[in-house]
């Protein structure tokens, strides 16, 4: 606030105490005082002008004084507060607007000496920018310095919106680009680009149009050598932007039904569930093993009173198989719940959470989606809405299908990956759905803690969900009897002894429940049909890959 | 449908043919046909009456037919779709109406040979039940069998609701009583109780004041070796469902604000960050390492142009410390984001989720709050409003607090867990928070990420954040240049060779950036004052403890 204080002028001449009786006219004095009330004006104007500069500077301090070249590292050395604008907010009414943005050079193209096309990158956006050479403004030097920066470069540009007089094809943002009048360098490679994110992102359909184009394909295990690289695609940023999409549609449905959301021990004393398939953990002087699934601990948290429980976190399974839809760590959706009278309540809930799920990744990511299916082109994803509600078959409705459709009954004790899958086109072609549930699974399919079929002790109240053929959700009404748990363990050939405290949590009295178990990764996968697991895993872990 | 068809009776009399013409009167046949008609109607209410009633049946077939007992198992026999009741929904209005509840009993005692009062608890809600001995409706016996019921046993009532005369101080629903028509036992205990749920959620105050009463004192160990019970207290209740709302909080502010949530692995092919108190894992033919944190993932997903991200999700320890505040296995609330010109971008914004957390905290769950407070007395958690903001101290302006309150200065080149306590009551003591934070810590006390201060090489842009003395909050800009950030490594012996694919991340080009990593059940231990962290774990781990 001192500064605001104007600044004090000495009177223009300051009369002598000796010259007092031989004084100056009183026109004279007028004069005096206008002038030096002029030059006090004049003096706060300068002050106020200083102090603009001053500000003006302190604002372009982390800019080179230049309008082109390499920024000094950003260690926070000053804060000037120019907001920075997003590429996707963007658009023809801020034409003549001059905006200030980061973003990642995807392609430079120079015309001529004299022009540089840009195409910008942020996240799922794209916008045209466009350097030309013009006396005072823009050097040539700096042109050639734009145009010789290399991809995926990382620079704060400086520059003026323009309406764009045709659709821009090749950014996302069509109706304008934007006119460089400063180009600064962030942040530079020190490493030669594996691949280009245009290469990368380009749809496999539109290679194989083109082979003799020389387009790259970029191969999945190069893609996830270099996953950073990948991971900018546009692709993969709608990918991962819909795999949180999923998640919070997930929790939002069940905060919205009474559930709480817990977190369970991934280490565990002893080997969980069927005891196949774990991974063993050096634990001080012991071992311990990570969890296979929250299963036993969700369960307990029934047994201890929470009524509806879910938890979303890593689950890890010790299976040396590298087909497209396994992991070695992938991410559970679990939830467990009380039955007042029969799990059909469960798996109502269930159905009722796919459907917002399915209804809601529409609605509310419809450019992502879209984005996903440039690269992945797919029939868009179906369900059955409306009074008929989603289909259900039991187990053996599945087998009878799938037996009409010539396969031998003999084989079909269970349903393997090819015949789920067969079902799964059969189901479509009849039904016109890509999601349907099987209920009523043999007892001798599900683990130990499931509850069988009161009236055929063959079949048990469990069932699976399916989208496009393939498995996402398990799940079951539990055994929260411990007189029958400790005797399925036992037929299942699992010592009660060794899961005391899981077993003691129903001991100590347990209402009726249920619950499933969904794969994060597969949702994501089979909704948008990336035909790998690993596709949709930012990080995918399996028997031959831990890093990056 | 069929059923509703009226049934057919036939005529009173068959008319035959021989009597044919000396048949009946006129006034006879009239009575005739009068009678076949009402006995007709009488069939047809006989006919709905036996259809209502069986529809009754099959409604009441998963109950016993009398009015107590055990229940058979539920196997979901059937689905009579009585809704239930939640305690807490229940209030003076519904005086009169006949309920159904599902609940444990807390506590129950008999007064002579009519009467049986029942504290029944779902949750963190409890209501009194009311069986009293009447003819034709409740029997001796029946009074007698539900008066032998066990603690914790969970049992299925009827009731009409009754307001109650005076407040029931021993319920959390104190104007109405449930009157019992019906009680029967869902599960029942198969083994001895550990400690009661009444004497696990009594207060240390309580107990304190009363151990001539004899009152029971549940230590923190018998609590934890019989988790499921200890869950089930009133307080613990609560306490989760405080968990449940900081994730809840967390995601909803930063949902808020454009960032992405992600799920980094949790198995590593190396020893990440500082090598140290890392656990090793059996993969297969080689090893993998549990994540300390997802710190090189997030950092990664920035590289990757994610902009803004945040994870909830596990993180190992293999610290052999058995303290208040440390677990092998905790929750970490971390998130990354990209700075435009300065750190104190993200030090503002993540200022700004606590507050959010905060002020939610007491306005959505007052009750939770006001129900852990009755066990664990506290002074209410306090942080400063208003236009001055949260307080801010740097690390050297910390160390003079201490230096003014008494502390050798030539100790606090760190400041070790007591001075940090020590801080924190003189802040709260001179400022009135138990919130504040600390910036600008010296360089040599961060991990060899973090960025330099630009003008004083030996401090950095980091900062904790701490509540009620202790440190919930560490963050810090990072080094998003590979050149010094290989220097740091090395400066720190690392070897940048063996961190490739972190440091190739920044070889691609990588945004200036900064974050921080929250621990979950510290923010829910401190807020709520609950003195050790395994009380703000659902199933704690710690070196000694794998179980339950």
């Amino acid at each position: 606030m001192a500064d605001a204080e104007p600044t004090q002028t000495p009177p223009a001449q300051e009369p002598t105490a000796e010259g007092a009786d031989k004084g100056p006219s009183k026109s004279e004095l007028k004069k005096r005082a206008k002038e030096a009330e002029k030059a006090k004006k004049a003096a706060e104007k300068a002050a106020k002008q200083a102090e603009l500069e001053a500000q003006k500077a302190a604002a372009e301090m982390d800019f080179a004084t230049e309008f082109y070249g390499k920024l000094p590292l950003n260690q926070s050395q000053t804060r000037p507060r120019r907001p920075r604008v997003q590429i996707a907010a963007l658009n023809p009414n801020m034409d003549g607007e001059t905006v200030l943005i980061r973003a990642r050079v995807q392609t430079s193209r120079a015309q001529g000496n004299k022009m540089v096309f840009f195409n910008f990158r942020q996240r799922i956006d794209s916008v045209q920018g466009l350097l030309i050479v013009a006396p005072g403004k823009v050097s040539k030097q700096m042109a050639k310095w734009a145009a010789g920066l290399q991809m995926e470069s990382i620079v704060l540009v400086e520059g003026v919106v323009k309406k764009s007089p045709e659709p821009i094809k090749s950014a996302t943002v069509q109706d304008v680009e934007v006119h460089i009048t400063q180009i600064h360098l962030v942040s530079g490679l020190e490493t030669v680009l594996p691949f280009s994110v245009e290469d990368a992102n380009r749809p496999e359909n539109e290679i194989e149009a083109n082979e003799e184009a020389q387009f790259k394909r970029v191969l999945l295990d190069t893609r996830l050598n270099n996953r950073v690289v990948d991971l900018r695609t546009q692709t993969n940023q709608a990918v991962f932007k819909l795999q949180h999409g999923i998640g919070h549609l997930f929790r939002d449905f069940l905060d919205g039904k009474g559930f709480i959301e817990i977190h369970s021990p991934k280490l565990q004393g002893a080997a969980t569930e069927s005891g196949a398939s774990v991974f063993k953990v050096n634990y001080f002087k012991g071992n311990a093993f990570l969890a296979q699934s929250p299963q036993l601990a969700k369960q307990m948290a029934i047994a201890a009173d929470f009524e509806r429980v879910y938890e979303i976190g890593p689950v890890f399974r010790a299976e040396d198989s590298n087909t497209h839809r396994h992991m070695t760590e992938f991410i559970g959706l679990d939830l467990e719940m009380t039955i007042e009278e029969h799990y059909h309540e469960v798996l109502e809930l269930l159905d009722g959470l796919f459907l917002h799920m399915f209804r809601e990744l529409r609605k509310q990511y419809a450019t992502e989606i879209d984005t996903v299916r440039k690269a992945f082109p797919a029939d868009e994803f179906k369900w059955r809405e409306g009074p008929e509600g989603t289909l259900k078959l039991s187990f053996k409705e599945a087998v009878d299908l799938l037996v009409e459709d010539g396969v031998p009954r003999e084989v079909l004790d269970d349903i393997n990956t090819e015949n789920e899958k067969r079902l799964g086109r059969i189901v479509r072609a009849k039904y016109d759905t890509d999601y349907f549930i099987i209920d009523k699974f043999p007892m001798e399919l599900r683990p130990f803690y499931t509850m069988p079929d009161p009236n055929d002790p063959t079949l048990s109240n469990s069932y699976d969900f399916f989208m496009r053929g393939e498995e996402i959700l398990s799940g079951a009404q539990r055994v929260h009897d411990p007189v029958l748990l400790a005797e399925k363990m036992r037929e299942k050939g699992i010592d009660p002894a060794s899961m005391s405290s899981y077993l003691d949590a129903f001991k100590l009295g347990c209402p009726p429940h249920g619950g499933g178990g969904i794969g994060l990764e597969r949702v994501l996968m089979l909704f948008l049909k990336l035909n790998n697991i690993r596709r949709a895993s930012l990080f995918p872990r399996d028997p031959k890959r831990l890093e990056p």
